[in-house]
């Protein structure tokens, strides 16, 4: 009953990729393309030079039926994407004037004149469909088109950065998927927090067993896990129908630990259940800097239920404006279990908020102590009413895996308190 | 005068590179091949496949003079990498009793059984060297051949966790480079803010031309833009010599948009500013609700010159914790000019800062107006002194595109501040 899955290849264009920059896009795509039906097939970073990228294009379609292109299509003399691709189709670029006009209206707002330069990212592959870019002056395209073997291809081309490629993708990948699927597939995507990644694994395991025709992967990532299972099969009815099977299996098996499915963030998740109760939340961070409302406030709506936060860098400021008490800090520090209780409950008076959450800790690289390690940060929650809790946490990291761990712990925090509730 | 630098490829093994996991490896020996005089020529990632493998190994021969492949000498089923660069070179593997026993004493240290399978390690490519591995049981290998082309090349085998091949990698390095070297090289690296991607190309094109033998590449990323340039020249001391030449040029072109060289940060830039001139800041947020924090937070230190942050994401706690009155809010709306300057005001004695930022702005999708469209943002700074400025953005862009290019703005206005000050 097994169905080759459509194949998917990734090109990543850029020599900062061979000087040391990290590719994060090669992870973000080949998880997207798996949760879509493909395999991924392989991954090439090749320099800003036409010929290889033409190469690698080339070489990519022969065994591959849709090829992802990234970055490249920029207006500076370096960016040959479109005419690499061009050159691997044997296919003219043309100008359009209407992309132009687009760009030009573009840099009227930002008041700047347009170079010269900026004329090329108005060129498109003949036969190429033109995928708007909202975010950026460079927009992506899409190829579609018969191989020398008479199946069919798909060639996209996307710029390189992930606020311009990742909305362009997302919006280019249900009629990738629909172009390339076999059979029917069908998948599912459970979001868990508070429980590590080998815990939830094994929970998993007699799951995973008993449906020997999905594919499984789970991801384990800023404290947070990912499970997620692709079924294929005959047709997409037959697919739904052994994924909904697989759902209930899988919930049962992590229970509450699941605070979402699909592409929801648990930031978004507690959001949701905040609204719910009608209640909001204020924040106070000391080592986390702002990042735990970066994140809260990334949600689209947070300003129905997020007030507002204190960052407390300086212990002046914990005892200005979260009104924590100098002897407390000198008793027991500002990296404490009661300075982070105070914090919470300073915050949540400061904010006008139902509740709030606080996080203190040593961040490092310096600062470290026999007694409070680098990765030692407490947590608190207080409310709604009388709800009070702290926790701790060490955390084994650098710099920024302690303050992102310790932001993504305090939203676990919050949730605990929801599933305490309910 | 232009010398060929050697090139060398990257080869890295494991499918799970081609599902979600970041590959990092791939920007570490980049570094550590450019530094020691390679071009990068390409990265291709693989998946546990010998034929896919093989193939990726011959090709990265065929165009380079140094070939470094990663991952694949475990133990299990799926690592094939030897049996790859076997098939690739047309060589037989043979078993080394003098390495079985090796790994043997390795496991008779951790006081357990050795699966037979782990045999597979003790095999060597014909002609190939071992490169001993003081973290692991998979040694890596080396082989020094000529190409059909005539010329020599190194192929190197490394296990793939980090902690196994850098070591490995790092004691390889010197003789690949002698092996292969050419002449020396110099680079450089100026980071830009408050100037576009395509502004800055172009006034650094006479650049360009006046070093026909350097490689350039420049970088747009979160509103911030990274020029690069190298040079090879017959020796060291010549390559050092042009690329300060190049950088005079460089800086002149750039003039005061450059805030920094190498790996630096806008913010660790401002943050060394602050401590230079003996000055403290704090920061009120709306619409970015504490990533302009997080950032300043992310630099090591920050305590020294970062005193805290007001998110003021709510009116109330705009008026309540900043000062800002409701009257202004209410003439004026909360996303204006004399709101932010109120708000930067406000910041600066709440926090007890020298220096107050502040951002607010309408971040959407919703709650942009005809008036106030989504992408709207004031800016302001306080002080030092009698300094107040303020600044007017309309970003183009999704959500976060607009909270992290707020965010990035408000650096350059800090920055420029500065800048007026000298």
């Amino acid at each position: 009953m097994t169905l080759r899955p459509p194949r998917a290849s990734l090109v990543c264009v850029g020599s900062e990729l061979l000087s040391g920059q990290v590719n994060t896009h090669q992870a973000w795509l080949s998880v997207r393309l798996r949760r879509a039906g493909f395999d991924v097939a392989g991954e090439s970073s090749v320099p800003d030079c036409v010929g290889v990228i033409a190469a690698a294009i080339r070489r990519s379609l022969e065994h591959s039926d849709a090829v992802v292109v990234c970055g490249g299509l920029g207006p500076t003399f370096d960016d040959l994407t479109r005419e690499a691709a061009a050159a691997a189709l044997g296919r003219k670029i043309r100008f359009v004037p209407r992309l132009w006009k687009v760009i030009l209206k573009r840099f009227a707002r930002y008041h700047v004149a347009v170079p010269e330069e900026n004329k090329r990212q108005a060129e498109v592959i003949d036969g190429a469909e033109v995928l708007a870019n909202d975010a950026g002056s460079a927009p992506g395209q899409r190829l579609e088109f018969r191989w020398k073997d008479g199946r069919p291809r798909s060639l996209i081309l996307l710029p390189g950065p992930y606020a311009e490629m990742s909305p362009i993708f997302t919006r280019a990948l249900p009629r990738l998927s629909a172009r390339h699927a076999r059979g029917g597939s069908a998948s599912l995507t459970l979001r868990l927090a508070g429980v590590p990644e080998s815990v939830a694994d094994e929970k998993l395991e007699p799951v995973r067993a008993l449906f020997p025709d999905a594919s499984f992967t789970i991801l384990a990532s800023g404290g947070e896990v990912s499970f997620h299972a692709t079924i294929r099969a005959r047709t997409p009815a037959a697919a739904r129908a052994r994924i909904k099977a697989l759902r209930r299996a899988a919930l049962g098996a992590v229970g509450s630990w699941c605070y979402g499915e699909g592409d929801t963030t648990l930031e978004a998740a507690m959001g949701e259940r905040l609204k719910r109760r009608n209640l909001t939340l204020g924040v106070a961070e000391s080592c986390t800097g702002g990042l735990l409302g970066g994140r809260l406030t990334s949600v689209p709506g947070s300003s129905a239920w997020f007030t507002g936060g204190i960052i407390a860098y300086a212990n002046s400021v914990k005892t200005s404006r979260l009104g924590v008490s100098a002897a407390l800090i000198k008793k027991h520090g500002a990296v404490s279990e009661e300075c982070a209780l105070a914090m919470a409950a300073g915050a949540r008076r400061a904010l006008g908020a139902k509740i709030a959450l606080s996080v203190t800790g040593v961040a490092g690289p310096d600062g470290g102590t026999k007694a409070k390690p680098v990765g030692l940060v407490h947590l608190a929650v207080s409310g709604p009413g009388k709800t009070a809790r702290a926790k701790r946490l060490d955390i084994h990291g650098p710099r920024e895996s302690v303050r992102s761990r310790a932001a993504s712990a305090a939203l676990v925090l919050l949730k605990e308190t929801f599933d305490a509730l309910d």
